[in-house]
């Protein structure tokens, strides 16, 4: 399988990156100077919590597609009462929506991705925006050779059109393609339309012990973070 | 002026990389062999020469966007019986056409981008495909944030929604970026948009003495290569 595979599409928020505590770090040091004294953790879960059913809008066809910049303002803006933030400045909400563009690599990514690039093209597959991606690429060092995903597409993943449009954007097809991600609905998804797929344990994404330590789909490779998986295929 | 740019957007057929030299070099190696004895710079120029046209077709709307791979097939094609070879064979034609995936970068090229990528970031913004730009980028080790450019916009420059999709990927306003080529008319174009402008000479491009050694319009910045531009951005 390994040798047919050119390019490996990589999921980014949990999967790369520790969106929970990137955000709940900016968070404190955004808010608590003025005062605010959350559950920063909490505050990071609630936002994270309005991910999904945001994208939803799009992915259904009620919203025209907008980039996850957006759609996080808009979510922020509606968990923000119940942290009694209402009345948070609109350039505080401005500087807190940057923060997921400020969020650190799991310690094993740069080095892993730098094997991984010796033998594949790179690219990331996530639903956060090409300006998003290049800043957190920029802040850990993440050799990607193009910015794929939702925002290339016009839509947001797991729709079919994200990983498509991915794949033909490196002219190959899908079952040259390896999707790399945490989560098992991402991986589902891309090998319904061919994809290989490469399962990597986070099992505190979420907090700890919350997080997927195993997939619960068939994939084609499964590894405890990048370095296992890059001895898994070859790199 | 220099201080407010966030980013530079760089052509690249001509600009960053030989197309005459590689494509003459690619066709020679794989029809030498076939009994051809073309003049393979007569052949690039042919070649090259139906560039223009066939995305004329495009910007028009006559023909729905596709990538430029398609149309330097179609363009190869139309090509070929004025150097009677029409009988070649579809792989021979399939091999050609990705002499355009395998151009040199100008010699200055490489650490000129090195240099400017310590204070801009940086996209090719060409007429190039994605995996076009990608194979270059390898090739030629161009450290891309993101490739940009009318893949991602869905038209061909001077068009410009190309121009401004690329601003716009970067969340970026036009007086934001530079544009940068060794062709007048692109620059021209960016700087309708409010985009700033940089040159850079490469008097043989067409073959000796057959390029821009100047511009023919207002630029920002007037550079001899990429060393000279980094010099002058400071970068």
């Amino acid at each position: 399988m390994a040798p047919a595979v050119k390019a490996l599409f990589f999921d980014v928020f949990g999967t790369l990156v520790d969106w929970r505590g990137g955000v709940a770090r900016e968070a404190k040091a955004i808010l608590a100077p003025q005062g605010y004294a959350l559950d920063w953790f909490a505050f990071a879960d609630a936002w994270r919590g309005e991910y999904q059913g945001a994208m939803e809008e799009v992915r259904s066809g009620r919203l025209p597609f907008c980039r996850l910049d957006i759609l996080h303002r808009r979510n922020l803006d509606r968990i923000l009462p119940h942290f009694r933030a209402d009345t948070l400045a609109a350039a505080d909400r401005a500087l807190l929506n940057a923060a997921w563009h400020k969020l650190d690599a799991w310690p094993d990514v740069p080095s892993g991705l730098a094997r991984l690039r010796q033998r594949y093209l790179l690219a990331p597959v996530s639903n956060g925006n090409i300006s998003l991606m290049v800043d957190l690429a920029r802040r850990n060092h993440l050799p990607w050779d193009a910015i794929l995903g939702a925002e290339f597409a016009g839509d947001y993943k797991p729709k079919p059109r994200v990983y498509l449009a991915a794949a033909a954007a490196f002219d190959l097809k899908p079952d040259q393609c390896m999707m790399v991600a945490a989560h098992s609905s991402d991986l589902a998804a891309a090998a319904a339309l061919g994809l290989h797929t490469g399962f990597v344990a986070r099992p505190d994404e979420n907090g700890p012990g919350f997080g997927e330590s195993a997939p619960s789909v068939p994939v084609d490779v499964e590894a405890k973070d990048l370095g296992d998986l890059a001895d898994q295929l070859a790199a």
